[in-house]
This record gives structure tokens, sequence and C-alpha cells, in this order.
């Protein structure tokens, strides 16, 4: 197999890609000059010295100078403590933050769990949330959980599955399991809503 | 114009049809036996014979054997007369009520107002809104007013336009008006989601 | 079943409607007044006493004063009786029309072959057509048969389906049978494009 | 600028990739564990060492053992060298050879030329072209440019732009320049066909 081909493999992994994009992408970078190709490169390559795994929420983020294992939200001394969101992955946290809605901190799943999954601990951080949600319900500082997840099948899943894990260590600290509230989303028409979000959206009236 | 030139243009009107399925509809008219078009224009010409609009909440109903004004959700007195649900068309209700989870009565205002709209008062049944609200509220049933619009730029001015048109009497006899709650719907991936959606998602988390 | 609920399982029938949206068309209609149902409702009754079947190339058209049965296609006698084209509907007969480059005779099929079919002959104007072909072949003043079906694998199947069954006639009369030139359509990306139509740009090049 | 919104940038230049997509590529990545992202950066770095870029055709290729600058299609004796398609990218040449319609040679344009572009020799290997023209014209082995680009305005405009290039030195030469034949390409419903196609689908019929 040659290069070009090679890359084009790399790139039908990527998420959503399709061979023939994977292939345009291999073509594309064959017409960047050698030095653009030589930078992308490098950053590919040492991507993982620059950004690391935070211990405590385990997002990933940049070391910059400070020499720290922790991000600088889980640092903040301002955030809320007692308030923990569980998401699937980065963007989420991310999303999460833009809507400047939120002030506590969170853990990420670092993935979601396929319904029939037949090993789920696999897909997610499952062992770094035990120890996690451990650690913080012996301390007492923790008082809610917030189950952030898509309003998918694989996201309910996932979300069925965490509280499970969790379930017992809540009820021996007192920590409160909660998920988001459904509704109406922004762009939703009454008419092609489904019965569910209908209950919700009556529910949580306001 | 000939028939089928006239036709197409009576189909174009049809909500969401463009010329060229407006003429697609001719064809197929053309391609079916006398019969079967002779029962499909009875039914059109008839149509405001068996169906009539309830004279308390507007939506359209059939008549039937009975002889009367208003329809079976109105005359049911199992229902709960201290809610009213604001929806903009009868297929909203017809939705709410598939989800079962509202006992309540319902008012259809038959249209929503468009941003910008000069006068609103002749998209929506703004006069039987005013007087349904007027009557209940003076004999001290009505408790809560849901407004249940859709979530879009349209709906959410429908909204307002009708809150400060009923901001007075609800002050006056005393009726809460409430919106249905926003959140995640079913299908809403988190990452997609826009900042307003995950606010209320939070504020409605249970 | 009520009136709205049988009006919408009719516009379900019509081409490319679901039945949320033959629920909307009936709705649609009861905002309608009156005299506008019944205006539309005379349109549908009436519309087979003013456009007919043409006898000879059986598209739809209006008779207008003149007591014809033919169509001013057919009947116009600048019009190339040496060619025929063969079509499934009268929007293809009429798509070709708006090109101006086609000044030959029509036969329109009423449909086409869906793959798998046990009767054909239900679902094309077969007799007629054969009787068509066997009427203009021993006048010897038809020359060509074009096939103009869609590109698609039922197109193309019913274009087999005719072929064969005008073979003989065609042998007999000395009548060519062609189809239309595969090719780059307007739109068409080269990196999108099939293998066969690639050939046929190849070999149609000019 | 941290690594992963320099990351992010890098992919958002990517041919049909927005910002949101390219962060996800840019989190994709810091998931894989470091060797396999130094495998893919040395792929990407020695990209093109190993590829380069054909000296007659101009499409890129693996140089592998053999020390060679043109590519196995150029160097095929049993080619045929009076034909020479001129297409836009390596894809299409590539596309085009999935076919096996074509025994020719090929010359990559590298590009295409946008409507009211000002400087179109930036666009295209236009001295290459006009290079290779001059050189196999004065041979006296062309006969035949047949111009293989989109069918779209942009493709238009590009064949346009190349044949008002090589006019003269076909003339010269007694080379012909010919186009890709236009007709109903495969999936094509002649109901949704523009006047053009159908004009060139009746044209080339066979």
């Amino acid at each position: 197999m040659n290069s070009i081909d090679k890359l084009t493999e790399f790139f039908q992994k990527f998420p959503g890609i399709g061979p023939r994009q994977a292939k345009r992408f291999a073509y594309y970078l064959l017409t960047r000059n050698k030095s653009y190709l030589i930078e992308f490169a490098k950053l590919v390559s040492e991507l993982k010295n620059d950004v690391i795994e935070c211990e405590s929420c385990h997002r990933f983020f940049e070391k910059n100078r400070i020499d720290t294992a922790t991000c600088d939200i889980c640092r903040n001394p301002a955030r809320d403590k007692s308030l923990l969101i569980i998401v699937s992955r980065d963007v989420d946290l991310e999303n999460i933050e833009r809507s400047h809605s939120y002030n506590g901190l969170y853990f990420i799943l670092g993935g979601s769990v396929p319904i029939l999954e037949k090993t789920p601990e696999q897909r997610i951080r499952q062992k770094d949330l035990q120890k996690t949600i451990e650690e913080r319900g012996s301390k007492a500082t923790l008082k809610e959980i917030i189950l952030a997840l898509n309003a998918t099948p694989e996201g309910e899943h996932t979300g069925d599955y965490v509280e499970t894990l969790l379930k017992e260590p809540a009820i021996k600290y007192g920590i409160r399991i909660s998920h988001l509230g459904r509704g109406i989303s922004t762009g939703t028409e009454l008419e092609y809503s489904d019965s569910d979000t209908i209950k919700n959206a009556l529910k949580n009236r306001s």
C-alpha cells in the first residue's frame, strides 16, 4: 500500500469521514508545500506533550507554563464543589461552559455506552468515575451529580448505566442524582414533538 | 387558463406545496376515475357542513348526530376547568392529547403572529380569546393559562403578543400565565444545543 | 370515520404525501371559506369533462371549444410523423416540449413497470401502444421510436420491457428503436459519476 | 493559542470541514495513543518524499523502488498517445480509470478556474499545459484533446478558458478539441432534467 492509501486509511477513521473524503484529504495535503506538512506533523506528534488529561475531571487541557495535573476549572476555587456534571465528551463540557449557566465541576466519561455493549467498562472511564465519587462523597463536599447526556437512545442508555453504577455510593454519602430537564428545545415545533417531550414540557412549565 | 392549470393553482396554495408538485396532483386526479373524483369533490364541498368550529375552544370537530356547538373536550365534565392551554393550531392540540399528559381545556388561536406583522389581530382569534378569558376569569374557574407555542422565533413572538394581551385580565382575575418548559427534547445532542436550551435543561433538572 | 379523517385518507394517496401532511391539507381546507371549497370541488368533479385523453398520444388535454379527440401536438401538421418518443408521463412530455429540441410525436405510457412486476400490462398502456405502432408502421410513416425513460432502475426496466414488446413490429416495418443518449448531465461532477456515465460521455464526446 | 486550537485551525482548511468538525478531529487525535500519532505525523511529513508529481501528466504518484519522473500511465507503451484527456484533479483521473473505457493519456490541471477569477493562470497548471501541447503537437503524435470537466458553471468556465488557451496550437498542429458528451446520467429523472440535458440526450440518442 502506498503513502496516499495509508494516509487515506488514517483519515477514514476520523469521526464522520468516509473513504471518498478521506482520499480528498490526502490529495489536499499533497498540494500543500513541504514546510506546511512538517509544521502540521509536528503539531500532531507533539500534541500529547502539550495537552494532558486533567487527573480530576479527565478533560484534555493545555499544560502551558504552570506545571499542574489538574485543569483550570478543577483548580478554580470559585467553582461550586457540591455540584458535578457528568458528560460524555470534552465538546459537551465546552458547550455547557459556553452557556454560562453552570458553576460546578465536571467529569468526562470519554465516551458513551452503546445499547447491547458487552464491555461497557471499556467505553467509559468507569474506574476513574467510581474513584472520584468515592473520594468526594467521603469528604462530604459533593451534594448532587447531574447526568448531562444526549437525549438519544445511546445517551439515555449511558445515563442508565452510570446511574446504576453510582446508586450505592450516592445513597451512602447522601448525594442526589439528577438529569437534565426535558422539554421543548429551541427550534422545536409542537406539531412534531413526541409525547415524552410534551409531557416534560408541561411538567416543567414556568 | 385551462382546468389543469386552475387546479394546479389551487394546489399550489396548499401548505408546503410548490408548482411542480401541484401539477403532479392535478395529473394524479386525471388518472382517477370519475366516481372517485365526484366522491372527493363531495367531501370537499360538504366539509364545512359536517365539521364545525367549537364555539368554546375553536377547534374543528365533527357534528355527528348530536346537535351541539361545543366539542367533546369542552363538553367533558371530567376535564379540569382551572387549566387552559393556548395553541396555534388544531394539530398542536391533537399532539398534546396524544401525549396523555394534560387534562385541562384548550383555546386554538387559529394561527401565529409573524414578527413585524402590522395587523396581528387578523392572524389569530384575538377577540374570541379575550372574550373567553374575560368570561372564565369572571366565573373564577380559570387558575392558569399555559402558552404552548412553537420554540421558533414566530412562536415566541406569538407568545409574547398573547401574553401582553392577557396581562390585564390575568392580574384582575388572579390567573397565572405559564410557558411550556424548555430543555433537552428527545433526539437532542448536547454538543449541538444552544445556550438557552442548556440553561433551561440545568434549571429544570430532576 | 369523520370527514376530516376521510379527506385525510384521500390526500394520503396523493403522490409524495404522508399522513401528517395529508392532515394539514384537510385542516387547511377547513380554514377556507365555503365558496372557495365549492369552487375547488367543482373543478375537481368537472375535471374529466373538460380534460380528455388524446386518443392518439394519450396525453391529457383541454377540449376547449373545438370538438376533437386528438391533442394539439398530434393534430399539428408541422410535426414530424417519422419520429415517436415514448415517455412514462405527461410531465415528461411537457419537459421535452419545454426544451424546444424535438418536433416529432409522442406516446404516453401512463406509468412505468417496476422490476419484478407480475402484470406489467396493467401498469402501462400496452395495448394502445401496440395498436399505435402497428397502425403507423403499416402506413410506413414511422421511422424511429425514441425511448425517453428515466435513467433509474425502474425506468430502464420499463425501457427493456417496451423494447421487447416492440421488437417484432419494429423489424417488420423497418422502424429503428433508439434510447436517449447517456452522458454528463447539467450539474454533474466527474468525481461522483459512475463508470457507465463516464463511458457514455466519452463515447458521445463532441 | 494552544495546540488543540492550532490543530483545529489546520483541520478547518481541509476541504469541506467546518470549525466544529475540525475541533472533533483534534479531540479525536487526543484520544489516540502516542505511537499512533507519531506514525500518522511521520506519514504526513514524509508524504512528499514518497509521492511525487508526474512530470508528464502532473498527477501524484508513489515513487516506489524505480527511480522515475513519470507515472505508470505515462510510461505505459500500450497507452494511446493520440488522445489526451484534460481533468481538474487526480480524483477525476482515478474515476475515469475506474470506468475502464479510456486508453489514452491525461493532463491534470490541478484545479479549476472560478468565474470572474482575475488570475486564472494561478489556479491551474497553465504553463505546463501549454508546454505539453506544444511538445506533443510538434511531434504529431497528439490527435485529440478531450476536455473532461465538471458540468457545473465553474467546470464549464474552466473548459472555455482552457479551450481558448489551446485554440492556436490545436489549429497549428491539427489537433481536435472535444468535450464529454452531455446526456441523461445514471439516476436522472426526465421530469427534472433541464432543457440542455434533454437536447443533448436527444442528439446523442443511440
